[in-house]
């Protein structure tokens, strides 16, 4: 993929044991407590997350990350986000849309004229529909270095096999890892 | 840990999604076929084998591992191999022992006397227990580019948080990814 044509990434930060959330919600964990030093300094995250266009998610995890901003703020920002979710759900914002047709038409008909660099941020049974259709084309990992042990696990037995290209892999000062694979279609 | 110290290291080689098998066993997912050109070549991997003293393994793994034995062979070679169980399993190899004490019995009556770097290879409950009690040092795991979907998690939703520090991170031709942690006592 080069820059400028339509991309559809799968993102997720997750701890070693794939979990994306505490049990009880608390985000401590994404604090690490141990350095990396042979780590790179983090790029800048406010022009990395320039870099994206639009977020979309299932109303899963619509709801969490609505529980969480509750205490954390409201963490996609001012960009366009599109729920996908047949159901009547809160929304106090305008760049917050609700979508409840198939992912082939959020693709073709919202996304692709509208935005390049899309990011799919969960959670399990939208990761596995955007896979199992051949929508996505990359996935991007955090591994922060802690093992939960309990919580919202990522992938969940999504029962799609999906082959992957290793793009990059890059460690950071605070001991994330960071993961890219081309999705082979 | 300096060379020479005894260590424990929990080892598990998986997929993206934290699977360690396929639901059918095949193991072909081992084999990747997407190169990654910025990754080392492997370390030879018999070199590397030889500086384990001993394996430890939980009695499914065994079971799963005898399983897998009938069409690829043993996996663990002629070293010492001790199989945490108070059944009565099958055995027909002489380096394969089995134990039915604590884990701290294990550790100190058994482990550290004879043996330098021990590997611990699963399952999740025998994982559990040893970052429970604070027996193991380090964690390995080695990702290989693909999404399985289902099968075998390694983890599992042990109950047990653990911080870690990133130790190292490297990335090889295969497009295999091993991330190395020491586990915080």
């Amino acid at each position: 993929m080069t820059t400028g044509e339509f991309k559809i990434t799968i993102h997720m930060v997750s701890s070693l044991d794939g979990m994306i959330a505490r049990k009880d919600n608390n985000v401590s964990w994404f604090d690490t407590s141990h350095p990396y030093d042979k780590g790179v300094a983090g790029q800048d995250p406010e022009e990395f997350l320039k870099t994206i266009d639009c977020y979309v998610m299932g109303s899963r995890t619509y709801e969490h990350a609505l529980e969480l901003s509750k205490s954390y703020g409201w963490a996609y920002g001012d960009k366009p986000t599109i729920v996908l979710t047949g159901r009547d759900l809160p929304n106090d914002k305008p760049n917050i849309e609700f979508y409840a047709g198939t992912l082939h038409q959020l693709v073709n008909e919202r996304l692709k004229p509208r935005y390049k660099n899309v990011w799919v941020v969960g959670g399990a049974k939208l990761t596995k529909d955007f896979l199992r259709l051949k929508l996505a084309d990359e996935i991007r990992v955090s591994i922060l270095p802690i093992i939960l042990g309990e919580g919202l696990p990522f992938f969940d037995h999504i029962g799609q096999e999906q082959v992957l290209r290793l793009q990059d892999t890059m460690a950071y000062k605070n001991g994330m890892v960071e993961l890219c694979y081309e999705i082979v279609k």
